[in-house]
């Protein structure tokens, strides 16, 4: 990857979680034209401290400077190249239910430069329809499918019973990362990264904040 | 809340994070008919080291032996009423787009006690049918509703354009807890807890990893 130095590959896990709201909030900025902004200014706006920003933008080389801001482009367009968003991301969908047909209409991934380029499924009544502009194909085509463009992400949007088989066949074709929203933890080799949306466990947590604050 | 001591009122936000993911083993062992497990066992299985298992469920108590392992059907209950599964909660779906759809059609919820009361909307396409036999009401009824209905949490698949002005709007209305689909911030009373689902923020730490990864 070109313009990403070494020193990002040592980042915590706690600032790239961080990361893109960073750049979601300097989008709202650029959007609402504001050129520049001072990391005391930022750090209000986010509910994080000044010295909290400083100390995480600085792991990108720091591209604030002293009594003059940030200049909100430039940090907006390095920390997108640091998430990769510069360029293109080839993604599939599997499994066409609910939460895949919701995530195929979203318009926030293709925005970002993640393009849809297949969903499939195995239910006969949704194949060869449409969603999105995309075609629903039969799961035995997926294999051959992502192997032959290069499939980049695969989000598994299938019971959790199916999904350790499913994500061995899309690792085995050469996927890179899957997005995974099946309820199970899928144990893949090293070189494919898995993000994972459990959530049924997400409603469990505010279960226990409210439950517990209900306390107080 | 009964059951719960107050050293549950200290343990930190790793910790809770890890609790939904002991539930669901756990069930998946009592699934299986497992009536005890070792934190050896129960390490292998999650990939969590024992010593991790062990520091992690000593916040409750402790409920393994030495040299005996854990009941698993006792541990399951025990963390369930930790995260509140064990009362029953009410829940309203505050937009009807493909994700509040996908939402109010996932049984995984009602299986852990969250019961959907109510689905608001201001597609008047929408409105007055019905989704898991909930009816689509118009949002202009959601306050009431929520009030007269004691509703204890939300789930908010709206635009975030609209977000902060209703989720306010749920809060006065008396909801505890803000499932927050809308990727925006809420900054809400403290009293009212808000668990963020930011589905192209999770796609984009997917795009950071897979980026980084195939520098190596």
């Amino acid at each position: 990857m070109v313009g990403v130095s070494m020193e990002t590959k040592n980042i915590s896990r706690a600032v790239i979680k961080r990361l893109p709201r960073y750049y979601r909030y300097l989008g709202e900025l650029l959007e609402n034209n504001v050129e520049r902004i001072s990391s005391s200014a930022l750090s209000e706006r986010m509910s994080v401290t000044a010295s909290q920003i400083r100390q995480d933008l600085n792991h990108f080389g720091g591209f604030g400077q002293q009594g003059y801001g940030y200049n909100v482009e430039y940090l907006y367009t390095e920390i997108g190249k640091i998430l990769g968003l510069n360029d293109k991301h080839s993604l599939i969908i599997v499994g066409a239910g609910n939460l895949g047909q919701a995530l195929a209409k979203s318009s926030d991934f293709s925005k970002n430069g993640f393009e849809l380029k297949g969903i499939f499924d195995i239910d006969m009544d949704l194949i060869g329809t449409t969603i999105s502009g995309v075609e629903i194909s039969h799961m035995d085509e997926m294999f051959d499918f992502v192997h032959d463009n290069n499939i980049e992400m695969a989000a598994l949007t299938i019971p959790r019973e199916h999904a350790i088989k499913v994500a061995h066949k899309l690792v085995d074709a050469g996927v890179k990362g899957i997005w995974n929203f099946a309820l199970t933890d899928l144990d893949l080799p090293k070189h494919v990264k898995v993000e994972n949306v459990h959530l049924s466990e997400s409603l469990m947590r505010l279960s226990y904040n409210v439950t517990h604050t209900s306390d107080m």
